[in-house]
């Protein structure tokens, strides 16, 4: 009886005749059964990228052997690759700071399973969530920010998020500013819910700038941390239609709830390795 | 010093001269400032709609001797008119069945406080939220719902939102067809989240009728419950876009996130007294 | 008999108990039938804002008389105010250089009726719509202009326009920056339609600049255009989803159909007097 | 020097290990290079599909050659395919009533160059638009439709269409309901745009049906057409928000703009072979 596991190839390389060809062509003759395949050629770059989902059990071997042998080809065609198994949940560590909404609606989509992960912990810079993280039964850690305390604080949550394995650290509107190392050690695996439709409005109060300038949509945007603020690749924006009778306190109303499924979009889309980073930018297998 | 309490009149009657003129008049003669007013002349039914939000604490008087006061106007122009005062917490019980998405949105916004109610009481069909309810401090009723008790169960959970005193019942995927008698009981004060984009795809599984009639778009419906499944005045109403690769499972994932979306402007709407309901459909003053 | 003829007052004021009673009752009086009324307080600029369509034919008098038995009233209140009448015509002078999609897009709602304009003329730097305008038995002008002809050029611009009798001129992807004199000139006038969501992407290509960031949304904003590139008041914008896959030209080809379609609503808002500017901000009662 | 020339492969047939190997197996070992590479497995019907963007130039043969070189392999798998070539423009046959917006919006695109395909005529049961149509070069057909020419009439526009040596036919708002006979000679080439969010509202009126049951969205659908009115593959839909303001004359209005829009899109998919349908759905490769 066949399951539903799969393994997940993802990779970029120079473009070229014949990737396609040579992927496929190894996955055929192992009898790989492909159940998602996606490609994009960037022309501009010559680069390509490629995702294929492959229903585990239809292959003869395990994840260590299809590296093995997957490894020449990659060689030859000096790719930048990576292979995932669906039977191992991603460990997705979540740092929050005193707002409910992106926390309730990931622990909601973890509840009913659609979120299929581990969250091994959750960490605040507040006391705010304990209760309703342990109720949940995970572990919550309050690791305080002051003006003073930012590299102690940041060295702890580093220390926090290599103790419970975590694959990677969600700030779900956490509110502070990272350290240059941290995201620098951590590259592609810090994603953050930025609440503004960037480029426009980067940095503090964008819901406020937004209202000043008079706009008549706000977003928010989900991307990975780099050490420059507000400026790493971006994996999902969306935006949501406002007007002259919204005050400042609508706005952030309103914002929230593009701001939690933006979030909940991109992390999905990075958990089943469907972001590809290619400098400052994403290809995104949806 | 002033507070930031509200009166809402809300009012419609046939179209005629002069209807803004008595209304603003007399709020002008008491000194009672305006924050927010909204008006609808249909023409096509002779019918008149408005909504005034008015300070409290400008006016000398108190909700009682406002009613007094202005009957005398709703009467000259036979106007279906109603008053709420922003002091008093909406009561809001909320029927649930298994499905976690709309439960923890509405919990999130009322610890928040971005919705500004009182949740008496939480009732199910299922066992399943119990903890995460009464965790909440809010009293958690199961009442079981079976084919051969229907008449009993449907009596229990009209026992118990009236002694729950509540304002609105608020079915959040309750995925159970309350009885005629107990939609008759409460008209405009029950509000279901259909999941598809009425009137497309009433009744059961509409995601899967949506995928097999090969929709481009996905939606959902927050409306008034009448005693016909699925007829009610529409409050408000949402998509989000599919295609070919998503299969009925995607779907129903997808159409959570507009659900609980949609199921909270409804809502919201409802509760700030700016949907008022004609025949069977809504003026909703957003 | 009675006809669709409307007289559109709008205004704005210090923010005070009575004007909604004092302008209703000025109407109610006279018997003016309100078919349309919307109003805005703006808390934080302590200013009220308001627009009201009245059957003309129910008013006892004409325009002149309405507005020498308003002018007490607006001076008592302080209010900076206007009076239409939808019989007669706005007259816009249509500024285009060599791109088709706005200028066919307005040309099929004015022939449609669903613009209900007069068009005097169409004014270009480039002779490529010459025949396709003319065909439709408007006047069309070539003013070409360069790096050295500028100021005559929009001399030229501004004579024709005056000319003309134009109420408003439209930049339907004029591609030519005004001079500031001319833009001081005609304030709330002249409306341009730029193709970016600002804030973001101000200036010279923005499509490329958008495509160089990697965001996963585009758009377009109509403004009034001021002297300062691309800051002038909004009124209305919208975005369209892209993509990795899509290259700069499938940004280009995307955003024309956001251009013309934002463009031809933020001008029928101007048409309809539904746009209040207030400082660098607009109030657009829809 | 290379150019921009492709060759688009589109292909379906029974799922199974070793498709795509065989098919980009077959592109590498004559070294095409692939611009554009789209899958998709539905795992419920058990069938795969697949586009592929071919740069011609870098083939060492022409369309026929390739056609018979494949012709093994697409008889293994059972495969239904067809290839085209961007160097041969697609030949559009517009069929238009009296209304302007899709009519104006083709021919922008057609002007621009944005639609690369040639118009060899436009058919219309009105005069409206011969001199609009003619003005740009077009030969334009006064087919006049009543209630009863109708097998004449249809003949006539059949006929038209064959001498016209048309690909694919776009009722453009034609207004009229096509024979069964002339719907099932041309299946998958004629396209129409439907003014509702199908399945909702089928047949005459939609926007006044969708006045009548208060949605708080409208939409648009372009299908292919096939006997069953409005029952046909759907292609691509969108909608845009109204509410209790709208008549139903401003439904028509603002469901102009998504018409155009719509359809545009779903044709550019047709032209650029991105839809293949199975069944009574599409996938569409965008």
């Amino acid at each position: 009886m066949s399951s539903n596991r799969r393994y997940t190839l993802s990779l970029s390389c120079p473009d070229r005749v014949g990737i396609v060809a040579a992927v496929s062509g190894f996955l055929a003759q192992h009898k790989g059964w492909i159940t998602e395949a996606s490609n994009h050629a960037d022309a501009e770059a010559g680069r390509f990228f490629m995702r294929q989902e492959i229903l585990a059990d239809t292959l003869p071997f395990g994840l260590g052997e299809f590296q093995a042998k997957f490894a020449p080809i990659a060689a030859e065609f000096g790719m930048d690759w990576s292979i995932s198994d669906s039977a191992r949940k991603k460990r997705v560590v979540i740092l929050v700071s005193k707002q409910e909404h992106c926390l309730y609606d990931l622990f909601a989509r973890w509840q009913s399973g659609d979120l299929d992960i581990d969250i091994p912990c959750v960490i605040s810079n507040h006391e705010t969530f304990r209760g309703f993280v342990e109720w949940h039964g995970i572990p919550f850690h309050h690791v305080p920010v002051t003006p003073d305390n930012k590299p102690a604080a940041y060295a702890k949550v580093e220390q926090l998020f290599n103790e419970a394995e975590g694959d990677v650290m969600v700030l779900a509107r956490y509110m502070q500013i990272l350290s240059p190392e941290l995201c620098a050690n951590y590259p592609g695996r810090i994603i953050n819910i930025h609440h503004s439709f960037l480029p426009s409005f980067v940095g503090a109060k964008p819901y406020h700038q937004a209202y000043t300038r008079g706009v008549k949509l706000i977003g928010a945007t989900c991307h990975y941390v780099t050490s420059e603020l507000d400026q790493g690749p971006i994996i999902e924006q969306d935006v949501i239609r406002v007007d002259h009778s919204d005050a400042p306190d609508d706005l952030v109303r309103y914002g929230k709830d593009i701001e939690k499924a933006v979030l909940a979009r991109g992390l999905r889309y990075h958990l089943e390795d469907r972001v590809l980073v290619h400098g400052n930018k994403t290809v995104v297998f949806r």
